[in-house]
């Protein structure tokens, strides 16, 4: 399926009216089955997924990805069945978590049947020795939109990218929801083999709280956005050890967490 | 608990650091609990939860409205449990459904257990004389930011409104979810007596495929944003007889379904 295609609209420009097309991007419905079963279906844009089916197996807690036997890709009426198999291990846990579950759960947060699951502190980060300047993170910004080939078509879309100092964005993946962008980028960073610990994950986006424990699970350091975090958001962030910079421009970021990661924040601070 | 709050953050201007805070959306976990089972989990702002659960019910189709015969709005740790109430039939309806899903099922589309299912064509918007003159749709865009004080506060919210000719918006909600702002919304029309026919709903957001799900649900025959329509949310308000405006601000806006209820596209279109 096309990830954007133009359908027909009328303008109305200074109260007149003409006849023209526009480029809308694709969200089609996008179902994760685990050893034939669906554990969620995500409104999706239809591309990399199978980056995406090994990211959300991660990013979900579902199984490690090393555990993923196989991904069957299979186009269906109007959307996509990701077909993961699990290792036997795996898929035998899948079950009984599937069995202890009270109630309803879907996709991510939305389905979780209890409010303390939603609020479950994420891993804590593993010790790593990344720092970043301030100049990598204008780089990064800067270097995002050269990605965003879906975002430049229909100006409505997400993107998730990877940032490496010295090596600038290395990858990016896009998406009508961004924590769908964020879960292919996890895809994308596994099947390229790069170690998460060694850079930035850089979104479009503001950042709600899923976005935040899917960053930790992924294991990126730090979390750089172009817009405004929540407050649960950040005080998540905080728990997990996760540098979390928004508002991050041309001219500028916020730093709300773990600042040791940030390189001159000490020899240039001015209270 | 507070809709927002001020947090601790470094800002880097030019190079220079300094010290500050940012005032912040608050997201918190908010059960919808029927009869007492939780039937999904919200990540939500906590303001006008009453308004959300009354709202969610209708758009997610769990019950009619004036099926509820009470709600209680419970703050536990970290989130609140809005534990709804259903008239003996509705409950009954609500238990079945539960037993005849196959899989896990979420919020709306998130979670729901197939791909048919998230595709469901919505019901047919029932005949109404509704019109709506493009100079209404600019005073709806100019009037809608008055509404917006958590989005003043934080630069980091979504807003539903309902826009009525010769009145102007007559109610505002708001969330960091657009989503759960057009839920409050719905609960909040219902709350007014308010016939959803008689006016517009007004969003600051992208439309997604659930977004005109749920406008078609509450019953309001046009639906305008901010920013642009996915492709199936497109194709979806044609199908549904909703009339998608899109794009809209101050100097003009794009009509993709159902104009025969803009008033002047006929008189004055150029091709």
């Amino acid at each position: 399926m096309e990830t954007s295609r133009p359908l027909p609209r009328l303008t109305c420009r200074a109260g007149r009216f003409g006849e023209s097309s526009r480029v809308l991007a694709a969200e089609v419905p996008v179902a994760l089955s685990y050893n034939g079963t669906t554990q969620a279906v995500m409104m999706a844009t239809p591309d990399a997924l199978v980056d995406f089916a090994r990211g959300f197996t991660l990013t979900d807690g579902i199984a490690d990805p090393g555990e993923i036997t196989d991904i069957v890709v299979v186009e269906t009426a109007g959307g996509y069945d990701l077909q993961i198999w699990l290792a036997e291990g795996a898929g035998a846990r899948l079950a009984t978590r599937r069995r202890t579950m009270a109630g309803p759960v879907g996709c991510g947060l939305c389905g979780i049947d209890s409010i303390e699951q939603a609020l479950r502190p994420p891993r804590i980060l593993p010790a790593c020795t990344f720092t970043l300047a301030p100049s990598g993170i204008a780089q990064a910004m800067a270097q995002l939109p050269e990605g965003q080939a879906l975002h430049d078509a229909t100006r409505a879309a997400h993107a998730a990218a990877f940032f490496i100092p010295g090596r600038g964005i290395v990858l990016t993946r896009e998406d009508v929801g961004r924590h769908n962008a964020l879960d292919k980028l996890a895809g994308a960073l596994l099947a390229a083999g790069i170690n998460p610990a060694i850079g930035a994950v850089v979104m479009t986006s503001r950042l709600s709280i899923d976005l935040v424990q899917k960053c930790v699970a992924i294991g990126s350091p730090v979390l750089i956005a172009a817009s405004a975090p929540t407050a649960q958001a950040v005080e998540m962030a905080d728990a997990a050890g996760l540098t979390l910079i928004a508002l991050a421009r041309a001219e500028g970021f916020e730093l709300f967490t773990h600042p040791h990661r940030i390189t001159d924040t000490r020899a240039a601070h001015v209270a």
